[in-house]
């Protein structure tokens, strides 16, 4: 046990307490930071009740300018401070946390830890620091939390825009970045508006914790007390979301919905536009234009480290160009998953979608060819324009998955227009629907299963990715295709579609005279059976690809669109630590993914095996794949960086 | 090569050609067994165009006696066939199928080989045989193929039913067993009757390769024409189907769906009910009442000797004190698999199906403990019967397991008729259904699920079972209750659940003034990840049991309700070698099987382990139930003797 003296800070005015970060925890930049109070205990600072006097000249700010700093009203014991700052720094080689108190003139250290801070400040306080030699490259990639790099990849206000306005109100730099959105002055309507869609600036007085599902819903937290470690401060730190606190401008009437300013006209009604610059500390009425954060040359730089130790590959998922270039500029070095069937929803999908449903319900195999043949240009384009962008790197192709009932017009709108382009009863179509109908979709005619049954439709892509990479190649390009069967479970399954795919190759070669296409053939990873018997999938297959959120599907026999009713419950009781659907449950999933990889190996040394589920850009489940030894993984552009980070410090760790 | 000089026996009255077996091939006895045809080729006897001729005395009957038996016409060719005959069973120590030709009064043995038998026929040679010392019992019970049992588990004719009515035709006994059923004229009519629910006699002049659909359709066969190796024979006799050939007596008018027999008035017409007694050969019209099979001595006696080499034990899945009670006559050691949802379907399920629609509707935990209380009286009373009916056996009940939605009332009526009992709106209920619905329901809120979200639904069902318990203990009885928890995949599942167990048996004890009571605590493993997972679910369970038919889902991620779009292009496209729904997938499923036993088994080396899928009474997944180190295998009553028989083999064989 250890029985300490208490130091008070309120024994009058040549006592005080203070909290300071060694650098500034919001920016990163090197100047020493922090908050004191004469005549205090530690609470009064981080309570929010009084704003803090700042510490030094570095953290004066609009706001708190006019009270005396620690640095001018005790200058001695502020140099005593100061060299401690510097002693820590040079031993700890990081970012401090510091808390001291003063007892009549004298300094006592109450505590000393590694500061938190945002993502945004630990990329610059890690590239500082390498430049002032106090960590090494290996120690800079290991700095930054991958989770946290996510808010560098947010938006910021564009700097040439935002020249030309001027911040109707100012304070402290809380939570970086950006953030547009109508203004809300209480959690509830946060929340309300957020789920009809609206992004919102949540303004209050200050916070407390029963603002946070408010805090969380908000695109930025504004308020008009409290210093960098308040409440809203803290929280929204944690998350790395803008965040300004302590503009003491502001008068807020949150029962009246309205805020006014110290010397302005302005009053700020709720569903007021506002725009936040977290890391200045500035704000603006209306939208100011916001830009991708990636230009930032640090992070640049600091990428590029983290390539230096990076050994496991990071690919995309994209189906269409755009996302293939912007995945590209984060880069990403290929495709891991190109989703035939996402032509056929969203913008654009009118056309293909229509010539889809005659496909599926054609009557017999020569309609439906007919319908396949009307399909395959839309395919094909999309495929060439896809491999284009991706020029020089593979585009895994995955053949089309889901069940085919999922495309079945509902409306009896459009049955009808489907009917009378198709010249069979509305009826018709109504029935064929039923008959498509299953129990348990996800489980059902889906995946290879379709190609099994109409290998037509298997030979109608397999067709489009050899034209494309032909076409392409005639254009001077580098097309890597690779063609992926999804919903495997035996080596036989992969075999038949192979026989599908040597007679087109055959075919497609003599149409466009020439003896070979480079391209590689393989299978989805995401049914338990194909786990078990990798050694024979791999007699087949020449890559694998873990599906992962199927595979978590059955491994836990949790249908993911119905875990509402019970993954609550199941957190909330502690009966499982994690969403299995958001990270790679290790102990189970895990083992089967281990299995297969040892197996798929056993029979084909060279076998390349990615993952290509949403986890693929969670770091706990980056460095699993790592550990288990995948060439690749593969998540959504805006992910690619985390990822790439998240493989660099697996390498480091288990020194690989 | 071989080339081997061609005799004839189409050369005259001394040439001869014949088929025969050793003993009675449908029936087993130690008759020596055949047809003849003078001046024939062999393919004219078994063509079924010209009725043979008996071999001897004992193959005469009705419609062959007026024909020359070769024993009459040729007796010194006979005796020396007869001696071959004899040499023969005791070189191979079994029934053998024999062709021979004589050319000009010399006997040639063309052929021999083990011969085909009906299951009836294969247990009484065993028998006979164990007591001629031919065979020792390890042999007797290798000798009888445990799908070919199921026949001798069909009903036969009542004996003193039958003794009351005379045949109006008589044939060969063809295929064993008795069949009721409406007469019909042609193959497709039998199919279209039975699939209409009828339970239909195909009645033919003979039979062909085209009229298989129907014969399968049919519950017997009759022929006119045609001997005991004609197609009708042959096929019936291998499926184990009642069959009568030859009834010469009949002259079937086809295309007028009548039959008329000679010396009779009678004319059967098509929908008439006939009766046949496939072992006897006899005809009846009418219903003649059936009677079950096993009352039979030689089946009985045959089954204790199949139970001195079974080393694996045989429980059955059974719900109801008739059902465990017919189960318990064919030898079943216990019940591994009570489904407690079973008492809301079919009969009687009317009150607690209403009391359960309440408990599932119920708007909070007050409203929910309500009906659960009502419904408590009605699911003790069914596991109390059926306890005592197992009395001294363990009963292994299965907590609540089907996702609730599937117990809604979908109709107006039944909705609105819920509706005022529970004093909802209408429209409560339907919307109640609604948030209830799942996607992909086989995966979705059921099973162990609904027990971590709705603790008070399994707290009902384990008071059910100890209160049932301690009542019959009351009454002078011995329950041996086991719990098993469904769907789990993770221990802290069965740790959640144990808890209520234990506040529920602590409960009883005290109601019932007892110090404890004895039970077991385990699960089924039916989630491929309680199988990764089984040293850990063994921490928690006593017992395990697989649930093989959800354990192939997810395997394989085949949907069971779902196969129809698919399963039989895998079959016919020889993707899958058989449907791994009848019989275990011992490549993949099996891995996992195997898997969990050994790691299971690691934690807990007593660990008591089941089977209770379907495939619990499949000869070839028995055998991998063995040779994975199963405790029991548990099956539906009928087949509870296949599985003792395949469990005997499976010890013979695999010598543990």
């Amino acid at each position: 046990m250890n029985v300490q003296a208490m130091v008070f800070g309120n024994m009058g005015d040549t006592s005080a307490t203070g909290v300071a970060f060694t650098r500034n925890p919001a920016t990163g930049e090197n100047l020493f930071y922090g908050e004191w109070l004469v005549n205090a205990q530690g609470e009064d600072v981080v309570a929010g009740i009084r704003t803090p006097s700042p510490l030094n000249d570095d953290t004066k700010n609009d706001q708190n300018m006019h009270l005396h700093s620690m640095q001018e009203a005790m200058p001695g014991t502020y140099k005593e401070l100061w060299d401690i700052r510097n002693i820590l720094e040079k031993s700890f080689h990081d970012m401090l946390d510091i808390e001291f108190t003063i007892q009549e003139g004298t300094l006592y250290m109450l505590q000393c830890r590694t500061g938190k801070r945002t993502g945004t400040a630990a990329l610059n306080m890690a590239m500082d620091m390498l430049h002032e030699k106090l960590i090494d490259e290996k120690t800079v990639v290991m700095r930054v939390d991958p989770a946290q790099l996510d808010e560098l990849l947010h938006p910021i206000c564009d700097p040439a825009a935002e020249k030309k306005v001027k911040p109707v109100v100012k304070g402290l730099p809380a939570g970086p970045g950006a953030a547009v959105g109508k203004v809300v002055f209480n959690a509830e309507d946060a929340v309300a508006w957020f789920r009809k869609g609206e992004k919102v600036i949540l303004l209050r007085e200050e916070t407390n914790p029963e603002d946070v599902e408010g805090m969380r819903a908000a695109e930025g937290i504004l308020t008009a007390r409290g210093g960098m470690t308040s409440h809203a401060a803290l929280v929204a730190r944690g998350w790395g979301k803008c965040c300004i606190v302590g503009a003491g401008a502001l008068h807020v009437e949150a029962s009246k919905k309205i805020a006014k300013i110290t010397g302005s006209d302005i009053v700020i009604k709720e569903g007021d536009v506002l725009t936040l610059n977290g890391t200045k500390g500035n704000v603006y009425t209306g939208a100011v234009p916001l830009m991708d954060a990636t230009e930032n040359p640090r992070f640049k730089e600091f990428m590029t480290i983290v390539d230096k130790f990076r050994k496991m590959g990071v690919r995309t998922n994209a189906e269409t160009p755009e996302d293939a270039t912007i995945a590209r500029n984060y880069g990403a070095e290929g495709i891991g998953l190109f989703r035939t069937e996402h032509m056929f929803y969203g913008v654009g999908s009118e056309v293909p979608l229509f010539l889809l449903r005659k496909m599926i319900l054609s009557a017999n195999e020569t309609e439906r060819r007919k319908a396949l043949d009307e399909l395959f240009s839309h395919v094909k384009k999309d495929m060439k324009a896809t491999m284009a962008a991706m020029d020089g790197l593979p585009v895994t192709f995955r053949l089309l998955d889901p069940p085919l009932h999922e495309f079945v017009p509902q409306g009896a709108e459009k049955q009808a227009e489907l009917a009378k382009a198709l010249g069979i009863k509305k009826e018709d179509i109504a029935k064929r629907g039923e008959a498509l109908h299953e129990s348990n979709p996800m489980m059902g005619h889906r995946g290879v299963r379709l190609g099994i049954t109409f290998p037509e439709i298997s030979e109608m892509q397999v067709r489009a990715i050899f034209e494309s990479a032909l076409e392409l190649i005639k254009e001077g390009k580098h097309p890597h295709p690779e063609i992926m069967v999804p919903v495997t479970g035996e080596v036989a399954e992969l075999d038949y579609t192979k026989k599908v795919v040597d007679r087109v190759y055959e075919e497609v070669c003599k149409k466009f005279n020439v003896k070979a296409i480079e391209y590689k053939y393989g299978t989805m990873i995401e049914i338990p059976r194909a786990c078990l018997l990798s050694d024979r999938m791999a007699k087949s297959a020449e890559f694998f690809s873990f599906g992962t959120n199927d595979l978590t599907q059955m491994t836990f026999g949790f249908s993911r669109d119905d875990t509402g009713g019970f993954l609550h419950d199941y957190l909330d009781k502690k009966i499982l630590a994690a969403d299995p659907f958001q990270t790679i449950d290790q102990d189970g999933v895990g083992q089967l993914i281990k299995m297969s990889v040892e197996k798929g190996r056993a029979t084909r040394p060279d076998l390349k095996v990615g993952i290509c589920g949403e986890q693929g850009g969670d770091p706990a489940s980056v460095e699993f794949c790592f550990r288990t030894g995948l060439t690749y993984v593969s998540c959504s552009p805006f992910r690619v960086p985390i990822a790439r980070l998240a493989a660099a410090q697996a390498s480091i760790k288990f020194g690989k």
